[in-house]
């Protein structure tokens, strides 16, 4: 039985610096009624991602979160009610339902689940983290074997992806991590074969000991001062796959960018190029059933961090921001059912 | 007759902020003699390149320029004695002579001419000016029918084939150089569609009326600020063609690079390549031959300002670093014999 009230996580105002709890309140509403076109369905996990600040910030790929409205944020979600025909009671959906308990959500937003065994897997590696990491390192970076390959935010969702991938397309992986305890797992779990603390150590020379003939391709989550001092170690014809800018979400916005643009990109021909993964949605089929193939042959390890309550939601992202996750964090709001 | 001494610019020191005449000296030498596998080639014209103030910060996509030694530059010469199989007194030939009258200079780093009306074609539209913005425009920027492409240092030797070269390819090609004189020009004899003086207008606001719709190809010639004006108003899937990075050649390097650097990179898309015309050699011919295609037919406009005199290299050069030329600015040595 779904609960008589509607909880909503309500954005109170845009942040102008750090995200605080302050920035939201808890509110409670009626259950919505579908109209014609519409499903009524109740969220099962909240995806969280670096990106749910970005979109604060205004426009971005996504139109920008209003203040005083329902953060918005990707869910697995099942349908109570229908009012479309093909979506039924009781069918698992993809879809932006935003954060709280219900939404009533029109047909075109939404994508139907099959019913497996993990179903979290379609917000962690089938969803936007392994698809964004797939596609930014095969099409964007295009490693080739041998290659030296460095991905920043690695202990996060799309970054323990994309090394993993590099590694299963045989580079050698260095990843740059916030903590001892991420950089131990990048390198005891996920099989990377180096990996830098950024807080701790030098990172400038760290990545000059552990990259010593260049950088093939950086595989940049976060921007600002790690994307600045792997610029002038990327080899000639290297790519840097510009796929976040992490460092400038969450805060002031940084007033200048990284030395080196565009004079390095110009001496080092470098490919600097931005993507999101939808521009390569044609091929998710195909760049699917290579994830599922690699999931199933236990060579992708997919790491996802549940946390359970609506009402841990802006916290959860606010550690998040702060680097706390370790591969995939959700929010688990209500169990599905058996 | 060959002049009884070699008289030799020489880089006295590297420049630590803006270069300077008491950077360099004259000097006087004898002859050199060739040894087998040389030639000695008397120098008629150098080419100018803001390229030439890089060199001097250091290892580019060349050797850095020793100081107490000949200043390099691309010349034009002709050989005067030959051990080189092939090479013949008489011979045009272009290749890095350097700044003075005579030079030693092994075969290998020489191409030979053909002795035809316009020589210094080989160091403008012929050659790396030309070459640059034909790759640079058409293999990195790919602007198709229609597009919008902002060309910066529009005035200069490569902005100005490439800004010729949008508008044969049916773009609205917007300049940006630093004087009304230059942006008359831009207008009135090159056929740019617009042009603004970013000395006198406010950049941001005049690229937004010139470009309403957005920037489909930036075609960089400067980066800093005027990189950072363009970089917010891409059009998605724009392509930033990094050509090179004048505004950071001379003076102290700049501390900081573009804001939005690489967040809206990503947002929008972008591609930001670097690149240096010989990554295309092998397409040199086919280039050649279409630019000469539009020179003969007058669709291609090769502004060359030719100054006279080994000893005004040092000014010239000072010169077109502070944005005096138009078109491609070369150093006749000696006049080529009839």
């Amino acid at each position: 039985m779904p609960t008589a009230v509607n909880r909503q996580i309500m954005l109170v105002e845009k942040p102008a610096g750090k995200l605080t709890p302050q920035n939201f309140r808890m509110a409670e509403a009626a259950i919505p009624k579908p109209k014609v076109g519409e499903v009524l369905v109740r969220v099962l996990y909240i995806s969280l991602d670096a990106a749910n600040r970005a979109w604060m910030q205004g426009v971005t790929y996504r139109e920008a979160v209003d203040q005083n409205a329902v953060m918005a944020g990707g869910t697995i979600a099942e349908v109570v009610e229908s009012k479309v025909p093909g979506f039924f009671a009781g069918d698992l959906v993809l879809g932006d339902a935003g954060w709280q308990d219900f939404a009533v959500v029109s047909a075109e937003g939404l994508v139907k689940l099959p019913r497996t065994e993990a179903i979290t897997h379609y917000l962690s590696v089938y969803g936007i983290a392994g698809l964004t990491a797939y596609f930014g390192l095969l099409y964007v970076g295009k490693p080739k074997s041998g290659d030296t390959v460095v991905v920043s935010a690695a202990a996060g969702s799309v970054g323990a992806f994309a090394g993993q991938i590099a590694k299963l397309k045989d580079c050698r992986v260095i990843g740059i991590a916030g903590s001892r305890e991420k950089c131990k797992w990048l390198l005891s779990e996920l099989g990377f074969d180096s990996a830098i603390n950024y807080k701790e150590e030098p990172l400038f020379k760290s990545l000059k000991v552990a990259a010593p003939n260049g950088i093939n391709v950086y595989f940049d989550n976060v921007g600002g001062d790690i994307f600045e001092a792997c610029l002038p170690q990327m080899s000639k014809y290297g790519r840097i796959v510009c796929c976040g800018a992490v460092s400038a979400y969450d805060g002031v916005p940084p007033t200048t960018g990284p030395r080196g643009v565009p004079g390095l990109i110009v001496i080092k021909r470098l490919t600097v190029q931005g993507f999101i993964f939808t521009d390569f949605i044609a091929e998710r089929e195909a760049a699917l059933a290579e994830l599922r193939s690699w999931v199933n042959a236990g060579k992708l390890q997919v790491r996802e961090e549940i946390i359970d309550g609506l009402e841990n939601t802006p916290d959860a992202l606010i550690g998040l921001l702060a680097g706390e996750n370790r591969g995939k964090r959700l929010i688990r709001v209500s169990a599905p059912k058996a």
